[in-house]
């Protein structure tokens, strides 16, 4: 089955989005993420988003909702890597990611981890 | 364009293959991560294949190539996260990646990079 690969980094999970998702992966990776912080205790998860030319409301909804579980699983998500065009695009049409913390990419997005004292 | 995101992870580069390679996008990955290694001085690179449920020829010699000139730019390359239905099918066919390091997971090719004194 196609699925996501999630990596452990250290204390980190890594998830990098290199394809299209659609309803049965994006759920598929929800569900693996949310195991893999239970498992693995890990103190943040990085959503690495820099292959994708596009975000749409799913994609936005989707990286919502995994911020949202990983937040009452006491983990933090912060998604990297987003290209200017990206953000410009979901400022336009009114995504802005509540509640999701970004940063430029995976080396800044892990520094923001590792320096946040206590869970958002 | 499409091509495969590198991330860097501290003193580590670290490519996720997630799609089907095909010449150009084996290529282009190929220039990205010499350049990438020239810009960082990367300490080590680390290929991902989890996602992968098959590698064919056309795969295991470009991931020959990529170790190949990461070694000659004195840097060093392990394939992590190789399935095991992988492993067997690589072995049966003969292709046994001749001159590259593999390791069980991410985290394990980090340590064996960080434990490795000399560039191989």
């Amino acid at each position: 089955m196609e699925r996501i690969p999630i990596l452990q980094i250290g204390e980190f999970l890594l998830v990098t989005i290199q394809v299209d998702m659609h309803d049965q992966l994006a759920m598929t990776l929800q569900d693996d993420l949310s195991e893999r912080i239970s498992a693995t205790s890990a103190k943040g998860v990085l959503i690495d988003i820099s292959a994708l030319d596009m975000v749409d409301s799913f994609i936005g909804r989707m990286i919502g909702t995994i911020s949202g579980v990983s937040r009452i699983m006491d983990t933090q998500t912060v998604l990297v890597g987003m290209q200017p065009a990206v953000a410009i695009t979901l400022v336009e049409l009114g995504l802005t990611l509540p509640g999701v913390r970004t940063a430029l990419n995976a080396e800044r997005g892990m520094r923001l981890l590792n320096n946040s004292a206590a869970p958002q």
